[in-house]
């Protein structure tokens, strides 16, 4: 027998393995049933921004291991007394305990006088959880409300995490004096980090607008990674501005702009039972009030929008297992709705991600998506474009379409993708990301 | 600096590679970049069946390199004089030539006494090309018509796998000669295996109805493994039957009996542009007529509607890269709208998907998908089983429920997940099977 040459043979190895990896990076950090720190989306921004401070609310963190140890898990928020506070939520019919609590809260319209607070947990969402999902709300709002001397029915709540098991309430409550002792105006960061699940990194957003007689702040936050397919709000969002606005119109601008914001962006098409959105504007700027026709409103508002869509966007990027941030643009559709089935139904195709994940210019994916949309369109008028990229028009091809620079301007991680329908005159421009194998490591092991 | 010891190396390099693979077999077994044959699915049955002759068809199957070499990729079925033809199709807007060249012969009711003919390639789809896709069908049944001395209004021809690519129909009229030559009634399992794309396995089934006077018989073949959520007919499938029927009555049958099987199955949320359902009577079995309210009608239908529904079920069990076969039941919805919507939210959910690739029970995640569902839904009255095992009821976790027995359940390869709504009486089951690494493999990199 003739002897082994181990050097050849290791190096064999080392370049089997080093092509294995470069396969399957996912599977090599994360394997299938070891739990470790999921490594920060590719698609993350720099780093957490600077925000502003916003007069008038602070912010504390802790460590309550509703779930986890060795993690911030619980954050508090307290508003000052004269806050406006609006929301938007859910529609699914199987909303958890905190979220049909905040519904109700405001629906009663309680004087701002008091002040407010928002209290949030991350590990478990407490949905599915019978009455005893409704008592945990309680405790925890109830709690709240004893320590910072609030009403109890001006205290919100959210909770995110594992559906279906009981919230273990006592530890939260337990934690409210630490909280309540070490609120900041300066901690919305850590404020961020609490209330991340499978998230890679926190989110924030923030625009400074000019209001008549003083600056007007607004600064956001939000987490959110998976079950990502919003109707009506999304994930958890928490945006603080100073203006002063009464909450009616707080409400009205906050309800038109999130259909192109946080209802404009899907992951994997999942609703979660826990969305919800809290804006809160403590009136504590300089600036005059802002009124419905008054001077300051309609920059205001594009402000608020803008700070929306970033974080609605940050979402996206931080898509369980993305590699790719992907713009669909629908125009000409017959209707509204239309447009928005279109871009869906691209966003949602698991062939249209996995071709992104795989760098496939494969546009015949994104026909049979418009095709099983329900929406109203001509196979020979619509036309596709991959950035400026004419891919295909007049039902084929286009004559000038070269696969290879398609493929080339595959490799790039942030994608626009034009479909043109060339009947009607609305338009949807929604958000989404690639699905790749992250993704389901991720979610075929979510709760070991 | 120390001397490698290149035989440790090696050994470790090994162990590491091992375990790399042990994590990722599919990434190992396919690469991204190496076209490998499939293995074949573990849901498979234990090989393709003995399927009945039906006198009057006979079968053909060729090589003409439409996309890939050295497999066959095209079949020809000859029609007796006198056989009645019925069709269902894709509604995707976006639907193939062929598709639409099918839809406007079976319009015509072209008398059936010059017989038929099927036309069937794997390796391009013919969608999406423009006036090039209808006249290629021409040029493909036009050959047909002529080899086989049929009118072309009475040969329908199905295309599948890329689409956007233009038809090498020139390839396929070179093989028409050849085809016509060799068939024989007895080829229906090389027909099976030509129309395969990503199929790892050819589809049959068949059943023996007594009618008056003599057997009546049915066999049926399918393709389809991905882009599968038909949405009123299905994939590819033929069906065939000696039975005497007009093409009227027999047309009623196949319309009212694919909404409970072939569009109650999805794999992937993707409806693809050609689904095409083709059903064939040679009326040639020694039975009497078969007549609307004959006593025949009832037993022919109920055959019929088992060949449907096993196929239907084979098209799941070869779902890209699944490994568990999914029947979600749904009981006691408001309408039988709301029960397929509650069926098909689950079937869809790419968590409930990968939490079953994961075999963990996380019935959290089916509480969230009957929750965007859309339908009616009260969380406090529905309950959720795994198999006997009772999950959730009343708004939380049932009392006795196992979290170690439902993970026992979970590792099964045939699962059976029930929801009951408790509100009305419409109920709906549907096939789905679970979403896998194996997909993304197959999907990240389908056309190359």
């Amino acid at each position: 027998m003739a002897k082994t040459d181990w050097k050849a043979e290791a190096k064999a190895l080392k370049k089997k393995l080093v092509r294995l990896r470069a396969a399957t990076p996912v599977a090599d950090a994360a394997g299938p049933k070891v739990k470790a720190p999921n490594p920060v989306s590719p698609l993350a921004p720099a780093g957490f921004p600077d925000l502003p401070v916003i007069a008038g609310v602070e912010f504390a963190a802790a460590e309550a291991a509703v779930r986890y140890a060795n993690r911030t898990d619980v954050m508090l928020v307290r508003l000052a007394p004269g806050t406006a506070v609006a929301g938007a939520f859910t529609r699914s019919s199987t909303r958890a305990a905190c979220v049909l609590d905040c519904q109700a809260k405001l629906a009663e319209r309680v004087p701002a006088g008091a002040g407010a607070a928002i209290i949030v947990n991350s590990g478990n969402a407490n949905a599915f959880t019978g009455s005893a999902g409704a008592k945990a709300v309680d405790a925890v709002t109830g709690a709240v409300g004893l320590a910072l001397g609030i009403p109890a029915s001006r205290v919100f709540s959210s909770s995110t995490g594992v559906i279906g098991e009981p919230l273990p309430h006592d530890r939260i409550a337990a934690k409210i004096d630490e909280l309540a002792a070490s609120l900041s105006p300066g901690a919305i960061g850590m404020a961020a980090r609490a209330i991340m699940t499978t998230d890679t990194f926190p989110k924030g957003a923030s625009a400074v607008v000019q209001g008549e007689g003083g600056e007007i702040r607004i600064a956001g936050i939000a987490k959110g990674s998976g079950m990502i397919a919003p109707d009506m709000a999304t994930m958890l969002v928490y945006i603080f501005t100073d203006a002063r606005v009464a909450p009616g119109l707080l409400q009205k601008m906050l309800s038109r702009n999130v259909d192109d914001t946080f209802n404009a962006i899907t992951v994997d098409s999942d609703t979660s039972t826990s969305d919800a959105l809290i804006l809160a504007a403590t009136g504590q700027s300089l600036a005059a009030e802002i009124t419905a026709r008054g001077p300051v409103a309609k920059a205001f508002e594009a402000a608020l929008h803008g700070v929306m869509t970033d974080l609605a966007q940050q979402v996206v990027r931080d898509g369980e297992g993305a590699t790719k941030f992907v713009e669909i643009r629908v125009t000409r559709a017959v209707t509204p709705q239309d447009a928005h089935r279109v871009a869906m139904s691209i966003a949602n195709s698991p062939l249209v991600k996995t071709a992104i994940a795989g760098q496939d210019p494969n546009w015949g994916r994104i026909v049979a998506a418009v095709g099983k949309s329900g929406a109203e369109a001509d196979r020979d008028r619509l036309s596709i474009r991959f950035g400026d990229i004419l891919v295909a028009e007049k039902g084929w091809r286009a004559p000038d379409y070269s696969e290879a620079e398609a493929a080339a301007y595959m490799r790039k991680s942030d994608l626009v993708i034009s479909v043109d329908l060339g009947l009607g005159r609305a338009s949807r421009t929604v958000w989404t990301c690639d699905l790749t194998h992250r993704y389901i490591d991720i979610n075929a092991d979510y709760r070991s």
